[in-house]
């Protein structure tokens, strides 16, 4: 598991007084750095190696300004050339939301998806788990 | 299906050079927006009764910042309290991504979902499709 | 002048109920997509050749989701290299933010100003005004 | 002098590979919650005493993804009713952008701007520096 401590922004509010649906996305993208870093340890742009896929979000409660985030992240499935990392927003106690994103190992030059190497599977690999 | 067109802003690109994945749930929340007249005519968001439960994204291809994007939306589901609302992001005649919303509809004070007006259902009905 | 009309997106309000103050930069660099297009007809981003090295927002008056904004733009101030554009936004009549950007047209490759080719300055003459 | 460090997000770049101009004064925002903290110990958005009057960024330098950046921040003037506060963003020893935001202590139900009240002034004022 990796986690990510996110103190809310008052922009990522939105008019019904909490923290809109749309920023969820945004700190799950932002919580898997650690995995970027993997395939990419500098996280230079230019030498990127992964693409998304898609992913989805599921609103479990409310989340506010004023009180810190936690974002408790996964690898789900581990497959060859992609993978389902997981992630988890709790505050104060509770689950706000939960996701997933699948992302894909991909060679830019050749637009096609590689198997991921066996170096960086390893790593992944120790943070398999079931949410 | 209701249509919206968006011009993305240079903004919305990533160093990958196009769209960042974070910014298709913002695209599509802002297509819900004629769902939305649909329970508070006026948008005031003093006056709202839906929340997000749910949302999902799948990434098909890339999208461009320079030429405009059409999203188009549809009700795929429409149950009781609830519905699923699905989008498609189309640039250059391609499909770049697709996803859905489920929206459920919901007494704020008594923080509990009710059924969808009958008026209102019969109006969202006419949007009913299958992508 | 320029005109762009933008239907707030819920995203972009806050917590205070209405669009927070860090969305106004955003909604004038979108404003600045037709000066953009003299540089850059197809807009794409590798042959760009603009930077922005200052921006100033005032805050007049709120501004709300619901109602379509309006922003005008006007080149404010025409240099060698580099040029003031103004914006405004209004709302059902009132002014709600105005502000400036202080665009350089840049050489990326040569890390150096240029002067604004005359063809260009031309056109951008014609939106020569002052607030 | 308060500090805040911000790993940059992939999503704050744009297709010029650096950082989105209109990330700054998200970034400044956030850099300005020691100061809300003042007004508003619990950040409760409904107890809310502060607005926004003008925010200025200057563009120094380019700010990369993958780098932390750490945002200065200081009270720059500390008038009757409003306040100055100043941002740096450095990132690997370079300053790459400064701003302003002036802020107004303010009763929303009121609508007028009312004196900052002398015991929040006088921790304003231990942070009162000139950049």
């Amino acid at each position: 598991m990796w986690t990510l401590t996110i103190s809310p922004r008052f922009g990522e509010t939105d008019a019904l007084g909490h923290i809109n649906n749309t920023v969820l996305p945004v700190w799950f993208e932002d919580a898997r750095t650690p995995a970027f870093r993997l395939f990419t340890p500098d996280l230079n742009p230019k030498d990127w190696h992964l693409i998304i896929a898609r992913i989805e979000v599921e609103f479990v409660g409310e989340l506010f300004y004023g009180r810190d985030v936690e974002i408790r992240t996964y690898i789900q499935k581990l497959g060859n050339s992609s993978m389902t990392i997981a992630h988890e927003a709790w505050q104060d106690g509770r689950l706000g939301a939960r996701g997933t994103a699948v992302m894909v190992h991909f060679d830019h030059d050749a637009k096609t998806s590689v198997a991921i190497p066996e170096a960086i599977r390893e790593q992944l690999a120790q943070h398999l788990e079931t949410l």
